[in-house]
C-alpha cells in the first residue's frame, strides 16, 4: 500500500495471521491461558503466534498461527520465535539454558530465565524470597532421607513434602501423616530423581492470591487480593476482592506482589499464592508466601468479567512494555468457579449443560476452554459479579457459581433444583 | 476418548478447529463484525468457521476455520455450512435466494431471508415499517425521473434519495439541493441500474439507535437506547445510554425495536437506527425509523466494555437459540469514538500511538481490527466508561474518547496537548 510506514514488527510464520504496523507476541503453550491471552490480544488488533503441542489443544484450536512443536525443543522454540516482538509463557516450564540462547540471539522473552527461576523451583523461591524478607513457612532442602526427618522432628511432624520443579495442581504436593510414609515417600521419589524440598505444614486460616502485573520499564499495576479455595490441591473458587480482608493487611499483600514483581524483576503477570494464618495463641493474622506464578492465573479469571482490565489483556500489554490498564473492579464482588472434569461425562452434551445453567442463572458469565473431557480436568470457569438487586451477598453469590459449576459437568443440580 | 456421548455438532472444513460437544458457527463475512463474534464465541468454548473473501481480512486473520470464497457463490455458501449449528452474517449482502437454497437443503440460517429482506432493500423495509404501524418519514419509489421530481415538489425540496440495496457508511444516500442535480442524479443512477427510493430529508435533532436480540424462540432483550452521531454519514461516535433521554422516549424506542424484532421474525442482534425530532412548532419530540441492521452494529460496540453481555457474546447466543445475557450497562455512560483512517497514513507506527494514548488516557479500551490503513475506513474504536472519580461528566468523557480515537490514526492531539 503506497503511503505507509515501514512495518515495525515484520511477521514470520503466517503472515496473514498479522496486521501491518502491530506487534507478534509468541505465546509458548497451547493450554487455556494461551487461549484467552489469545482473544485479549486480538482484541486490541495484535496477533499472537503459539507454540503448541498439539493442533487440537486448547488455543490450538482457536488460533491462525499455530507451530506444531515442543517446548523443550530449542529448534521448535526457535522457530516460534522468529520475527515475534516478544516471547511469552502460558506455564513456567521452558528450560532455563533454552531461553537463555534464545536471548542471546536477540530474541525478547518476557519474563525472562533469571525471574522465571522462581516460579520454576519452589526451593530457589523459598530462598529467595527469605533473602528478600518475604514471609515464608519454615523449610529445608530435602537431599537425603535424613534431611527430611530432622525437618519432621523440627516441625513436629507437620510437614509438607514437594517436587522442587514440575508441580501443578497440588500433584508434587504430599502430607505424610507419619514419619515412616515421609521415609517411604522421600526414599521413593529421591529414588526416581525427583528434586525434593520440605516445609511447616501451616496451620492456614484461608488462602489468599495477590496479583500485579509489571513492565519491562517497571510499571506496575495491582489488582484487589483475592480470596482462593482450593480442593484437594486445585483452585476450585475464587472471590475478588476477598471477603471481610482487614484492609491493612490487604494492603500489605498486594505492596509484598509488588515488591517481588520489582526484586525479582518479574514482567506480565504474578500471582503470588499466600496463606493467611493465624498465631497459635489466637493473635493477629499473618500472611505467608505459598509460591509465585509468572503468568495470567487461575485466581485471576475473575477479571475478565469484574475488573476494567482483565489479566489476559494485562500479561499482553506487560510484556510489550505497553501502559498498563487499570486493575479496578468493575462490580461490587466476582466469585470465579472452576469447571472442573467429573468422574464420569454426562450424556447431556455440554451445549445443552449451558442452556440449563443460563436458564437458572441469566447472568453466569460461562468461560469454557474448547477441552475434551477428563476426570479433574480443567474445562471451563464460571463468573459471577454481584448485583445490587440480587439479595444474600458474597455466600449467595458463591453457591450460585458453585451450583453452576457442578451443573456443567455434572449435568445435576448439587441442590436438587428442578426447573419447571 | 471413552465414555464421551455422541457429538451432537460433529465438524466439518478443520475438525481441530472444534471442540466436541459444542456447536460450529459459520460466520458468513470477514470484517470487524466476524472478527468480534469470533473472540467472543470462543470465550464461550464455541468454534467459529467464516466465508472470508481473503486470508488477510479482518476476521480471517485471526481465525482458525477459514473458507476462502464468495458470499455470491452458492457453493461457497454450501461448502461453508457444512456441519455447521448455525449459518450467521457480518453484513447483509448475501442473495436471498442463496439463503433459501441453503434453508432446503437443511441449513439453519438466522437471521433468514424472509427477515433479512427489510435490512437488504431499504423501500421493502420502509413500506413493511409504514403496515405495522411504526414511525417512518414520508417516502417514495423512485422508478423514473418523474417519481423523484413529484415526490420533490411534494415534501418542499427537502428530499434525501436513497440506494434501495448495498449502501453502507452513507454510500448510497444524497441530498440533492436542487431539482436540477436530482434529475441529474436519478438520471444517472437509473441509468446504471441502480434501483433508488426517495424520503423527506428529516430535521433532526440527533440520531438514536434501540438494539436489540432476540432468539428463535422468541426471546428478547434489549440494551439502553444510545444516542449515536454520523459524520458525513458515517457513524463517528456512540453514548450509552442516551444522554438527557426523556424516559418515555426511550421506552417507546425500546419496546420499538422489540416489536419489529418480533413481527419481522429477525433472530440475532437486531439494532433500529432512530431519528429523533421535533415537531416544526417546537412541539413534542417524535422518533422515526430510519433503517435496520440484523447482526452486531457500530452503535453497540460500546456493549464490549459497558455491558454485562457485549452484542457480539449475544448475537452468538441468539443465533444459536440459548437463553440471552443481561443487556445490563456495568458503569454509568459508556462513549464509543471510531477510529476511521486519516487521510495520510502518520509515519508513527500504530503500536507507537497505542502508547501515547494509554499514557494520556489510561482508562481507554483500545479496541482494533487489524486492518490496514485507508481513508475513512474504520480501523478500530475506543470505548471509555464514566468513573466516578473522573470528573467533567458525559461531555468530558466524549471529548477525551474522540481525542483518542483522532490520535489513533493522526498521531496528533487535536487539542494540542503536549506530554511531558
Ligand atoms: N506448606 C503448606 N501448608 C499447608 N498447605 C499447603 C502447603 N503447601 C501447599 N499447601 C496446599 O496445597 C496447595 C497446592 O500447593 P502448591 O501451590 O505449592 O502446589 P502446586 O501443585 O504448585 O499448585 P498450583 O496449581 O497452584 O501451581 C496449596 O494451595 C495449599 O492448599
Ligand atoms: N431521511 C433522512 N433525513 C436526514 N438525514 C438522513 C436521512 N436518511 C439518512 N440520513 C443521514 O445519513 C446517514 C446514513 O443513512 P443510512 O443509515 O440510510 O445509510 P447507510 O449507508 O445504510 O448507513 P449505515 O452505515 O448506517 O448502514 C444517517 O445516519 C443520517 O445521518
Ligand atoms: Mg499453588
Ligand atoms: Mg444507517
Amino acid at each position: 500500500m503506497s503511503n505507509h510506514p515501514r512495518d515495525p514488527f515484520p511477521a514470520g510464520g503466517n503472515p496473514d495471521a498479522h496486521a501491518t504496523g502491530m506487534p507478534v507476541v509468541t505465546v509458548i503453550g497451547d493450554g487455556q491461558l494461551a487461549r484467552m491471552m489469545q482473544t485479549a490480544a486480538i482484541e486490541m488488533g495484535q496477533s499472537v503466534r503459539l507454540l503448541a503441542g498439539s493442533a487440537g489443544a486448547s488455543a490450538a484450536q482457536v488460533a491462525a498461527d499455530v507451530i506444531i512443536g515442543d517446548y523443550t525443543d530449542l529448534d521448535a522454540l526457535r522457530g516460534a520465535a522468529e520475527g515475534a516482538s516478544v516471547v511469552t509463557f502460558d506455564h513456567e516450564h521452558v528450560p532455563a539454558r533454552h531461553l537463555r540462547a534464545l536471548m542471546d540471539a536477540g530474541v525478547n522473552v518476557q519474563p525472562g530465565p533469571d525471574a522465571l527461576a522462581h516460579a520454576q523451583d519452589k526451593l530457589i523461591m523459598r530462598e529467595r524470597l527469605r533473602q528478600l524478607g518475604a514471609p515464608v513457612p519454615p523449610f529445608t532442602a530435602v537431599d537425603s532421607v535424613d534431611d527430611a526427618t530432622t525437618f519432621f522432628d523440627d516441625v513436629d511432624s507437620r510437614v509438607c513434602l514437594k517436587a522442587r520443579r514440575g508441580g501443578y495442581d497440588g500433584k508434587g504436593v504430599w502430607f505424610p501423616g507419619t514419619r515412616e510414609e515421609l521415609i517411604r515417600l522421600v526414599t521413593e521419589l529421591l529414588g526416581r530423581g525427583v528434586p525434593l524440598m520440605a516445609e511447616e505444614k501451616v496451620r492456614l486460616d484461608r488462602e489468599l492470591s495477590a496479583m500485579v502485573a509489571r513492565t519491562p520499564s517497571g510499571r506496575c499495576a495491582a489488582w484487589p487480593v483475592v480470596e482462593s479455595v482450593q480442593t484437594a490441591g486445585v483452585c476450585t473458587e475464587a472471590v475478588a476482592p476477598a471477603p471481610d480482608l482487614p484492609p491493612a493487611l490487604g494492603e500489605r499483600a498486594g505492596e509484598l506482589a509488588v515488591k517481588i514483581a520489582g526484586d525479582l524483576g518479574v514482567t506480565g503477570v504474578l500471582a503470588v499464592e499466600l496463606f493467611l494464618v493465624h498465631a497459635d495463641s489466637g493473635g493477629e493474622a499473618r500472611i505467608l508466601v505459598n509460591e509465585l506464578a509468572m503468568r495470567p492465573h487461575n485466581t485471576g479469571h475473575w477479571t475478565q468479567d469484574g475488573s476494567r482490565t482483565s489479566q489476559f489483556e494485562q500479561h499482553i500489554r506487560a510484556v510489550l512494555d505497553l501502559p498498563l490498564g487499570s486493575p479496578e473492579p468493575v462490580g461490587g464482588t466476582t466469585v470465579m468457579a472452576n469447571v472442573l472434569g467429573a468422574d464420569t461425562d454426562p450424556d447431556q452434551s455440554l451445549h445443552d449443560r449451558m442452556i440449563e445453567v443460563w436458564n437458572r442463572f441469566p447472568d453466569a458469565k460461562i468461560h469454557l476452554y474448547g477441552k475434551d473431557w477428563r476426570p479433574g480436568r480443567k474445562i471451563g470457569h464460571v463468573n459471577l459479579t454481584s448485583d445490587p438487586g440480587l439479595g444474600g451477598g458474597v455466600p449467595e453469590l458463591r453457591r450460585r457459581a458453585r451450583l453452576a459449576a457442578h451443573y456443567l459437568v455434572h449435568a445435576t443440580w448439587a441442590d436438587g433444583w428442578i426447573s419447571d
